[in-house]
């Protein structure tokens, strides 16, 4: 069980998680609560830094940021009391949770968790401060932004608990974005592949990196609405006996550019030269295709987040000479469409099926890419969700 | 030197008082800087908690509260890293400030100090988060509103400072309030004998109990500005070589208000009856007058803070019977006005001069009360600050 | 088109709500959009008044609040200038909404909107403050809390806009809380009548006084989530053509409790008496029932909420005497359970299923009370929901 | 009267800025109170504009900062309300404050007060919001940071005050910063000349377009402190008949930087190129100095504020060749030393003292400028607090 972001935006929502909790805890389940900082302090407190200063230590900020749940936590803990139930705060240190020693970004090492368990026994309610750790030289860490999921899942996985649920503002994952499919569909369960592909194509919650913890030491999750609190999307590990779905979803995203550099002598390293000065300037190239043509030079295009889109095409521009390209194009206007499902292992004509569907709205195909589960495709923006509302017909998601 | 309250409001501030701790230490001097939290967010804290819950668990209290200390502490070293001076943030438990195990208003015990003492040794500027410490039970505890001076006072003598700088929002110690006396004069130095006299007849600032902490352990003060950052008021012990003002300021309070029960039988245990039952109830009397007529009977007058008037005339009317008393007359509309000086001890004529010059304003002494360097006269409310005025004059605190 | 509470709970969430306001605009669509204060806003205001003065002029007060929703109404109109789409602000005395001139609950006399039409008709989206106007007297006037969600109906009923669309923090009205019942289902449609029931019987959302607005004015409402943007639950008009279930929802409410005056002479204007005297003190009495005994007295049972309790109890005591009644039993620990539905009407059976139901769970019933879509009955408050969990099965509404 | 910025930071000020309010009333004075808003309001709100858009129409702009001040007045009428004293809010468009169209940063047109003039006759403390009108077109306007001081002397002219109270954190002006001058010494009174020149020399307080306001309208201003109440400095027209000390105050100002375009040919027309190429770029040129060699070339040098270095440079750089000079020089590590006073005018050797002192303190003028009242020299930055120390000494500023 955890609770973050919006679901504990104030103090209102925190006696309602209370409320939730208590009710969980009289039903005779045993629960742990990881709670994030209060609606948008996070983003309150990193403010406060830029406004005062330039200078940022990792040690003094990962000491302010962690203040939020600090606070969070302990007026949960306040709350719970007020109704009842025992219960009592604990700091990222005083759980055990042990982190290496990369500031405002640490991983974790090892949770040890013997104060939970103790608490645990006694009947009591932890409620641990998320996204927080004690870096192995004994200072406060922070896990990271969305990092309270992370906390959550390793101590489910460290207490070994059934599963860990994770309350959210939305109630679970869906078949496509109701915003474009009105009929979309929530998922009552999904696998962890099918999750992180989703991830991986533009689907925004849950956090990818606590999807990945999830699934590394095979803990269940429950994503779901701290709201409505009906029950939401499981994300598990795939069930061989039962049957699959062909597609579960399909994603867009519209948060990439193309850049495309044309002309390109066909000699071996040209590509590795390219991509090495890219990724110097820590520019995240996400789908590569290269065409050949009979000249015997290639176009090799590629994608990039906007925001790094000025500075690839500058690095290109810089390189033009040097490799002998024609041309760079820079192309701010495309989207992705990717449908992702575990059933596209074993059935022909998925492919099929997404490009026909495609070329009947008349849509474009500008790039293709594939992993075994999912299958992309770059297309203009402005027809993205044209073609978003007519994949998810096409492979008969509303129903059900 | 310390900071807190009003000089830490926000982020600008925490610039500006960065910026003067790094010139203090470009000037040779070394610092450490106790931080309380930002403007009103100690207020905010507890707010919040009495929104979240009606039970408010010591533990968890302080666990709150002192992550108002914590983000200041961070903030401001990372403003005086930007201004290239090296410093480090340490909460109360880093700074082995050892309390009792009295949460949300703890008593400090001890104060270790080494990691503040290495920093300094390396040139370090240590940040100390302000009113807070670890319990001998190691629970992290809050030393209550205002107890940040406390902290910077406790650090000043742990540490062997010379001195210990209170900034705040007032300029100094004033011979009177300059709302009611415009010409009042700031102090330039003041025993701590006479700044005790004087919190306890009504001044606001500094608080009494880093007043007290400093006596005892013989740090001087210096409270000054952190707004104009002009040399303020020392706060130190008496110099028996140097000449003393008779009298040194002259203090008004309107918060009591007075009871007097009248007619009771002048007998042994009266007294005691009545006052045990009011401390029974937690109320402060202050004030205490008991006049014994011809008729062998007597009139107790006492002062109680208004808020507690009610419950105290309830007490009294409770105890009529039993006690043989006529009447209770309780009466709110009084003020207290007190001069307050060393050289009282020394100089013959003050209280003639004090109830002469009431007497010429045609205001009416109440009640009296002395120390051996403060003499407190009750008046009625409406006439308080023509008394002020009229003291400061014939006391001649105005020149120069 | 309406947003309001949660869902501008901060800038992220505004910048959501603007490109939600621009697909919707493109699609085709006039827009106008009635915005309340971001988050507790409203709630730090009252807070903040009541911080500085125990007294609050209703003109000060309403000045005061109103400026959450103006700065609201501000950043959304910027948000969407962002995003390409041209917008205005407009507070309620520039959408020219008249009120009485009650200050923190005024009533609107009339809605204008002539300034409103010719931003509509010059292509521009509209952006009103919620839940204010201007008062007959031309001061500014706040609608009270919920308020926002008034003025959205107002203004859809004034421009003539199909529906309003009530966008929330849940995703629509379910057949039961799905705390309780987990596998409560969203209603994708329910009357008036049977909402407006809903509300009374304790469902939380939405607010009882907007829904009464759209009745009387015949504005279908769709109710629905800000977060995942699904469609939730359309409000409106009966449609006698369509076949009824016959239960849409069960409710639950423990905000009451329960007083009974025993053996009271059966005469007329003993209850009079009684009610007058609980009216006189602003006491809202919910359910009532009596028993007359074979003895020729009576017992009156009657519920209030929790808060009421104490003094309606006093102010039983009180008339004890003059009344002739026996004794005056004040019971907190009961909880009414309800079933809504505007089938009942035709249906043979419905209560007796519902006894029989609550009977075989072994649940007491303590009073009965029913309207022609209602029917409630009042059980111990530890077995609430147990009867909410045996009704909702009982009348089959998990099913689709 | 007015009160702003940190003093009515949070709802304890505001309450004790009602008590002081309420204090000049009882003494027989007319009120009227401008406020600005309370603590870093308009910052956050900024802050909010710059998180939700980039773009920022400047009507929405406008309707959303001046939200602060409603809500800061509206809660002042509170606390007053709460004293006794009867009190009306005002916004500018209430108080008929008319400006120019110009949002975020209007100009004041026309004060025609009425309703004020009206409420102060009938015994009432108008209230009015700072920094806000209402503009020829019926927009709310917004008269720029710092507005609250140029809303309190218009209001001051309009109502024909005998003076406009200025309220703020500091205690008055002073003879030097007590930061680098700790003998510095507060200024009894000062008249407008000198304060624009202190102001332009680098004096931070009062706003300088209040104190053009204040001397082009005759109202004499009284800076003050919200802290501690003491009188501080007035700002008034000279008195012929009173000696006027030679030198005011010692200021000195780090905030420009210098360049120099080096052997420049000595034709007209260069400057105008140069300078004309920097207004165009909106660059704002303080101190200009230029020194024709024997050569026939010449070296030209000015301040420009820091933020503008790299700009300006760039824009020397550019027209190197066109204007045929040698070298671009730029040096960030300078600053300004100002000695202000009316008495230079009548009193010879001024200059002469100042270019000994710190001659006698080896430090090195690098460029003289210099007004009637002003005389200011640009030194190495590190060495300006030793020359203003210096001067400070020399000009025998301490004494009183």
């Amino acid at each position: 069980m955890k609770f973050g972001g919006t679901s504990v935006a104030d103090a209102e929502r925190i006696r309602v998680v209370a409320d939730y909790v208590a009710r969980t805890v009289r039903r005779g389940n045993q629960v742990v609560v990881a709670v994030s900082a209060m609606g948008k302090e996070t983003d309150d407190l990193l403010h406060l830094a830029t406004q005062v200063s330039n200078t940022h230590p990792g040690r003094e900020m990962d000491m302010l940021i962690t203040a939020g749940e600090r606070k969070a936590m302990a007026l949960l803990c306040m709350a719970l009391h007020d109704l009842g139930i025992d219960s009592a705060s604990f700091t990222g240190s005083q759980a055990e949770i042990i982190t290496d020693t990369e500031h405002t970004n640490a991983k974790i090492l090892e949770v040890r968790g013997d104060r939970l368990r103790q608490a645990l026994e006694a009947g009591w309610v932890p409620v641990v401060g998320g996204a927080q750790g004690v870096s192995t030289e004994r200072d406060v860490t922070f896990l990271g932004r969305g990092g309270t999921d992370t906390t959550a899942v390793a101590l489910a996985h460290a207490l070994g608990a059934d599963a860990c649920e994770i309350y959210t503002d939305v109630s679970g994952v869906f078949t496509s974005d109701p915003r474009i499919v009105p009929e979309a569909r929530r998922l009552k369960r999904i696998n962890f592949e099918e999750m992180l592909e989703m991830c991986a194509a533009g689907c925004p919650k849950p956090a990818m990196r606590s999807v990945e913890y999830a699934r590394n030491h095979r803990v269940r999750l429950h994503v779901r609405s701290a709201f409505t609190w009906e029950p939401g999307t499981w994300i598990e590990e795939e069930d061989p006996d039962m049957e699959q779905a062909i597609i579960s979803a399909v994603v867009s995203d519209s948060s990439e550019a193309k850049l495309t550099v044309t002309g390109v002598p066909d000699r071996p390293g040209i590509a590795a030269r390219l991509f090495r000065a890219l990724a110097d300037r820590s520019i995240n190239v996400d789908m590569i295709e290269q065409n050949v043509s009979l000249a015997g030079t290639t176009d090799i295009s590629f994608t990039v987040p906007h925001e790094d889109l000025a500075t690839a095409e500058q690095v290109c521009l810089g390189l033009e000479t040097e490799i002998g390209a024609h041309d760079v194009l820079a192309d701010p206007d495309i989207a992705t469409v990717s449908i992702v499902g575990a059933g596209m292992k074993t059935h022909a004509g998925v492919s099929a099926t997404m490009f026909e569907t495609l070329a009947s709205e008349g849509i474009n195909i500008e790039m293709i890419s594939t992993s075994s589960i999912r299958l992309t495709c770059v297309v203009r923006a402005d027809l993205a969700e044209k073609a978003v509302v007519a994949l998810h017909r096409a492979f008969k998601l509303e129903g059900e």
